[in-house]
């Protein structure tokens, strides 16, 4: 009965099904399909998971549905294993298509050449369209899915793409290099899967001809898969600007428990730092103990406006819509924005500080290191990202400490300092 | 010299250097391009920029580059322009674009309507592939580009569809029904844009068919434009995690000011509400100083924690990974995460404030507040999210507040609450 439901559902939504099962459903799931396991449905699970299937179905029954995939597919459910599952199933395989996924795993991780498929249909520019179409139907070895023929000269080089509509509307004795759109972004084997996925989102590409270092075509990158890298991306980029991995959703408690602790460590020293500057004013604390009730108020304001602006920058850098050519407006506009918010937000919690304490010297105080930390925000948040980004850091990662330590900081040191110096 | 070095670019390109650029370079760029305007570089602009532009060209020439789009780009822009200018450019329209463009602007936003193209290659299903060739070779009016066939039964519904890659493999005397694949993913045309998103990246789609109440074919969705929605939807959740409006790039200073304060007062409440509790025990604090240094890191560690608990819970809600199969095991394990770290950075701490302040009972009470506050961060940064979406309000609009404002209340209550309780 499992066997027969599961072989109704579509692969993508079979591999969700299998990641949401605990192991002993996933065993269970596994052992019914038995034979009728789509090799596809390796290539839609991820990390753990996948190691944990290989693990049951075993390396022949592996090799034998990593043979039947594309090769990127291939060269990705390989790479997720682990060093000895990867020589088990290697061992497995035919010779032909153990060099082809050794080819395919020694290109970079994250890289075009990981990406690609080597299947592709390449058609030399004089052939017609008539004599295209006959190939078409009498070879058997295409890839399974193509939308556009890649054209190549005599030395194997990319020259061109024809989508096939434009084919079929088209005469069938023209040649193929007079209706090509010639080669505009041919993608070298080691450019990163990120600027590939830029280009495919910004040319609306639905495929792409991968080169070797000669220009010889080596591959074709297709649509789909970059979506998937584009998810993987985004998901990367959120899960590191809220401090966790990845893959933290399919790691077991211990993985997840571990990953997560390094981050809450860097955040418990800069935690420690501003309470250090805290501590510099335990006099002032001590003589007027509502500068301890409404320090939080600074603090957290500014982490806020300071998470507000990051997001934006970190956005825009991915997007490329942050550039060298407009960093300086945007901290220009950042700054304004923040100094409004910050003259705004000092006239209310002034009155507040005032109305609760009675003190209009206290709101003064207040209302003033508002301003201060909320410029500091606008500043740090913009940035502290950009610099990064120059330096070749990933703003995603790190931003995110930097920038509330510099708004606890800046929040305490104002605040307090400010009453030190107005209000003892 | 402008026009021509603007010519050459990808309009792609065009209208990304268009958006970065201020109002003068806007002005100069556009009138320098003239009646050379590419229709296309309108649909590939955004909201303030886009009615910026209109401004420039005049609702004639925004008309007649109307016209040449699909209708899902000509829908798309029209749609961002305001009012006026939408009511003066349908006046410039021929009746029967007129007509087309206000049934695309009846769907409702965000739905399968509007992003659909009227445009569609759509083939009878008795009709042979031959058939269907010379129909492609004869008929002009074809959409641009197109991938894939929907073949549709005598009422005009769609029954399947035919890549165009396998029509070309097969015999061509055959009928399209005899070798389409049958329709699957039909699209209705309210569907939001979010679940036809899905759709097309779970199944690896190229393109849907649309359909109205009826059954009857009413469009088709092409990736490309999925894309653009998944890029779209994907920068809202970041944005809206971050407290920002999604359009905050390309807005004035004033109104980035307005959008972001609103997010920053609510803020400003809770914040109070926190230090309301830090105010229940300002006799404690007058006393022992420390705990005003000690507290804000109870604070900050929860914050963080419940962080990235959110973080994981928002996104994996969003890509369907957490659903109510799996709720419970993600509550739990959340909370050994949580549990785990309390427990170890209890240690550290405690340890800390010992050393720090020479009183073992203040690390104490450091190290339990510690403890509590981090299984606090864990359930709220899952429960918050997951009740939300039950709710249905999006988790990624208002989780954030609600989980710090939990991980600030907790931590000063449990950390000047157990020293009012064990140290005086
Ligand atoms: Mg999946
Ligand atoms: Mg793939
Ligand atoms: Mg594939
Ligand atoms: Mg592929
Ligand atoms: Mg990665
Ligand atoms: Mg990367
Ligand atoms: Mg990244
Ligand atoms: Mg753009
Ligand atoms: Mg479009
Ligand atoms: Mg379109
Ligand atoms: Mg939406
Ligand atoms: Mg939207
Ligand atoms: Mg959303």
């Amino acid at each position: 009965a499992i066997r027969a439901s599961a072989g109704e559902l579509h692969v993508a939504d079979l591999a969700d099904l299998i990641e949401q099962l605990g192991h002993d459903g996933r065993r269970l799931l596994i052992e019914a399909l038995g034979s009728d396991l789509d090799p596809e449905l390796l290539s839609e699970l991820h990390g753990p998971v996948l190691t944990e299937v290989l693990d049951l179905i075993g390396p022949r029954e592996a090799a034998a549905a990593l043979s039947q995939l594309e090769t990127d597919d291939a060269v990705y459910v390989l790479n997720e294993f682990d060093d000895e599952q990867q020589r088990e199933v290697l061992a497995e395989l035919p010779a032909e298509d153990r060099q082809a996924l050794q080819a395919g795993l020694a290109y970079p991780e994250d890289s075009a050449g990981r990406l690609m498929q080597r299947d592709v249909v390449a058609v030399a520019d004089f052939w017609s369209i008539g004599r295209t179409l006959e190939y078409f139907r009498r070879e058997a070895d295409l890839p399974d899915r193509f939308y556009e023929i890649i054209v190549i000269d005599g030395e194997r080089r990319p020259v061109g793409t024809l989508p096939l509509d434009r084919m079929l509307r088209t005469n069938a004795d023209l040649p193929i290099g007079m209706i090509m759109e010639p080669a505009e972004h041919l993608v070298p084997v080691d450019m990163d899967q990120e600027e590939v996925a830029f280009l495919f989102q910004q040319y609306r590409l639905m495929s792409a001809a991968v080169v070797d270092r000669d220009g010889r075509l080596a591959g074709v990158i297709m649509a789909d898969d970059v979506a998937d890298v584009i998810e993987e991306e985004v998901e990367e980029d959120a899960m590191l600007l809220g401090g966790v991995a990845e893959t933290d959703i399919q790691e077991t408690v211990w993985t997840t428990t571990r990953t997560r602790f390094s981050w809450l460590f860097v955040n418990l020293g800069t935690a420690f730092l501003a309470s250090a500057v805290i501590g510099m004013f335990d006099a002032a604390i001590e003589k007027i103990v509502a500068l301890a009730v409404l320090m939080p108020i600074v603090a957290s304001m500014g982490g806020n406006a300071a998470t507000q602006t990051l997001t934006v920058a970190v956005r825009t850098l991915a997007t490329r819509e942050l550039t060298a050519a407009n960093a300086r407006r945007v901290v220009v506009k950042e700054a304004m924005v923040g100094a409004i918010n910050g003259f705004v937000f000092a006239a209310i919690v002034g009155g507040i500080g005032f109305a609760w304490f009675g003190d209009w010297e206290l709101g003064a105080v207040f209302g003033l290191s508002m301003i201060i930390n909320m410029i500091a925000a606008a500043l740090a948040g913009v940035l502290v990202p950009v610099t990064l980004d120059r330096l070749g850091v990933d703003p995603a990662v790190a931003s995110g400490v930097f920038v509330t330590t510099v708004t606890d900081v800046v929040g305490f040191f104002a605040f307090l300092g400010l009453a030190a110096l107005l209000l003892l």
